[in-house]
């Protein structure tokens, strides 16, 4: 027979089991924290049809969407989870209840010129808080809490999530009559980490921006200090604009209950330089980063927006959320060796029968599986050393020997595969692996 | 700005957050189950390139398949998620240990004729234990356990895997030389259920079987019993064929294994009709059904087959394994409404304060989500009413009333929203919601 090369496309992951069991961790981890907060879960279509995903689309995105025909329907594949959400929101508006507050964790695609580290099928898991016409002020401030949460459960302490508020961004540029270029403005500065400032004051300039407003610019989102020294500063600057200084308030307001909800000021901090390059953000946005780590860039980003689906419905659904794009995440975790895991196996113990007859072995089996222990019994019939490597490969942390003679006795031989202790205990005594 | 309308694809699954949180349920209690005779996870793209995916497919499978280009890369999406493991096996083999077992849940594409309970997009929840170059015949006995273990944990009692071996039923065709013709006579047998035996001994007289060689055929399928008396029977029939003989062997030793794995009698059952359309099952092959709701059909099916990845690979890559359809499960069970919940709601509890400062509530939220407690704080402005309507809605089950005479008290309010009743508690107790 003619053999076709088994290939994966370039830009998808495909995980040996070993690492899927970690990447798995990190998903569960961060569902059961957007769980904890009471977000409900949705699961929307992998496609849907060309004219409602890209009802917004447009520029980079649109050309990175997988974009196909099936009979005479104009397909798309989803290239996030903010559009799907939308449309669903819109869609079932009658049915749900508000603020309605989901989180979705699932694969989205882009085709990105493909490169290392670059994923073009890749998990994002999002929550969002969607208010019906308003949303209280107070939920810009749980969400720090959640990804706070999330971060700390993950085993990281030095990270972290970068605040600040669109409106006094937008104010500033009111103030300086430059409205109109906000958006440019904002995507320039938005890369400040990445270039640096000199670079940044040029690409200003080639806009068309005057110096002295270059310098307003700089000088704004050089400001230094603790996040309650940037908010008094913010203040001094004494700019009378009536969007800055509705900005400074919510950033304020949000900043003292982000401390209400919990999150150590070691975790958060008030940053003028984070601007989401998106220009759908009209609040609050946010970034996270691991400090050890900054190469990573943010790792969980998003904010706050006035109108969810406003090219589905005439309804204001304002909201705040954020997303992390796990899959890149897990591969900049994995290549620098930095995942902390709870299990390394699925199995909690692999039964090794020495004997013909598996009765005993697969009763044994059948009890562990009872009381919650996951447990595999080696079925095919291979030599001890070959049975107790597929243990060490699996990193099985316990394996159970029954052979004859232990059967006869009653007995197991239990060997903790880490310290390579061996112990004889009867079959049906009240052993538990933990304490072994 | 022009809307456009938020329609889904017909034949894609969306459900509401209450369905979704059934569903979710399910999903979770097949996976947990899954990890809990030891299989790995799996994860394959939904992308894959068109000549590695359709290597085997043919006929009414490939006119399904969602096809495209990307750039001048012809690509296609997963249709099931064998072809996607034979290709994973194949191209990681040397990385692997065997016997593999993976576990797979995951979303597949089939461009099939809309129509109600047909799903375009759908989950298949999949198990399978390969071997290298064998696999031990105890792993087909194993396989029932799982699906008796699953079946059990989605709350079924009366279910049944229906248990068949194709060796028996390609001897008795070599026996009655129709060995060219058995594909087609297995796929018409496999529809008795479905068409009745008249409407099976037309469809065999149309591909030109004789009546003598139907009423064997027949005589075949209609051998009644329990599965013990049935194997004596099919012993007695004395066919004098090596592959028919070799199936009643199996079969016995797998029927005496699933007893020793734990699954009752009442559970399972040898049924000699049971041959699944496919033509790549060699031995073993299961379909299990819910008994008071037969109009589902299969439920779980699978079987044994000799070679996963021969389009990718040489090597011969044996093994056994079982598919859950759970898009269109879970469609059938909810709309039968027979859905056994654990919890009907993500939070269990919400936080309702009716106070200006929000310190002590927020406070309370994050203990009781430090202590593992899925908790939301209601946080919009609204009437009181509106709160408890919407911990209503969202079917939470208690609710905790935060007003300024309970803090200053250090207490709470707790209500049962099932009971309705109240109780006054100090804010620092050891109450907990489940003993209340």
């Amino acid at each position: 027979m003619k053999k076709v090369e088994p290939r994966t496309l370039a830009g998808f992951m495909e995980l040996l089991p070993d690492e899927q069991i970690l990447f798995n961790q990190i998903k569960e981890k961060i569902e059961n924290t957007y769980k904890r907060y009471g977000f409900l879960p949705l699961d929307t279509p992998g496609i849907e049809l060309a004219d409602v995903l890209l009802a917004k689309a447009g520029g980079e995105t649109e050309k990175q969407i997988y974009k196909f025909q099936k009979g005479d329907t104009d397909l798309a594949l989803r290239f996030d989870l903010t559009v799907p959400l939308a449309k669903y929101v819109a869609k079932n508006y009658g049915n749900l209840s508000f603020p309605f507050r989901r989180y979705q964790i699932g694969k989205v695609y882009r085709g990105e010129r493909a490169q290392k580290g670059r994923y073009r099928e890749f998990y994002q898991c999002d929550i969002d808080i969607i208010g019906d016409e308003e949303l209280d002020l107070i939920n810009d401030a749980e969400i720090p809490s959640i990804i706070y949460t999330i971060f700390k459960e993950l085993g990281f302490e030095n990270f972290t999530i970068k605040i600040n508020n669109r409106k006094i961004l937008n104010g500033l540029f009111e103030s300086i009559s430059q409205k109109e270029n906000a958006v440019e403005i904002l995507r320039i500065i938005d890369k400040i980490e990445k270039i640096g400032k000199e670079a940044v004051k040029e690409e200003l300039e080639k806009i068309g921006i005057e110096n002295n407003q270059i310098k307003n610019i700089i000088d704004f989102i050089e400001i230094e200090g603790t996040s309650d020294e940037k908010l008094e500063k913010l203040e001094k600057l004494g700019i009378d604009n009536e969007t800055y200084i509705k900005g400074i308030e919510e950033l304020k307001t949000v900043v003292k209950n982000i401390r209400l909800f919990g999150v150590p000021d070691a975790n958060f901090k008030v940053d003028l330089t984070i601007a989401r390059g998106l220009d759908y953000y009209t609040g609050t946005v946010y970034e996270t980063f691991l400090n050890d780590y900054r190469e990573i860039g943010s790792v969980c980003s998003g904010g706050r927006y006035e109108n969810l689906a406003e090219y589905y419905t005439d309804k204001p659904l304002p909201g705040v959320g954020v997303s992390i794009g796990l899959t890149r995440l897990f591969y900049k975790l994995n290549e620098l060796n930095i995942i902390k895991a709870n299990k390394k196996s699925i199995a909690d113990v692999l039964i090794i029968p020495i004997v013909e007859d598996l009765e005993e072995p697969i009763k044994l089996a059948t009890k562990l599986r009872n009381s919650g222990i996951n447990t595999e019994i080696y079925l095919n019939n291979k030599k001890l050393k070959a049975k107790f490597k597929y243990a060490n490969k699996l990193k099985i942390p316990y394996v159970i020997v029954m052979g004859q003679d232990e059967i006869d006795a009653k007995e197991i031989t239990l060997k903790n595969m880490e310290t390579g202790e061996e112990k004889r205990l009867p079959i049906d005594g009240d052993w538990n692996l933990g304490t072994f």
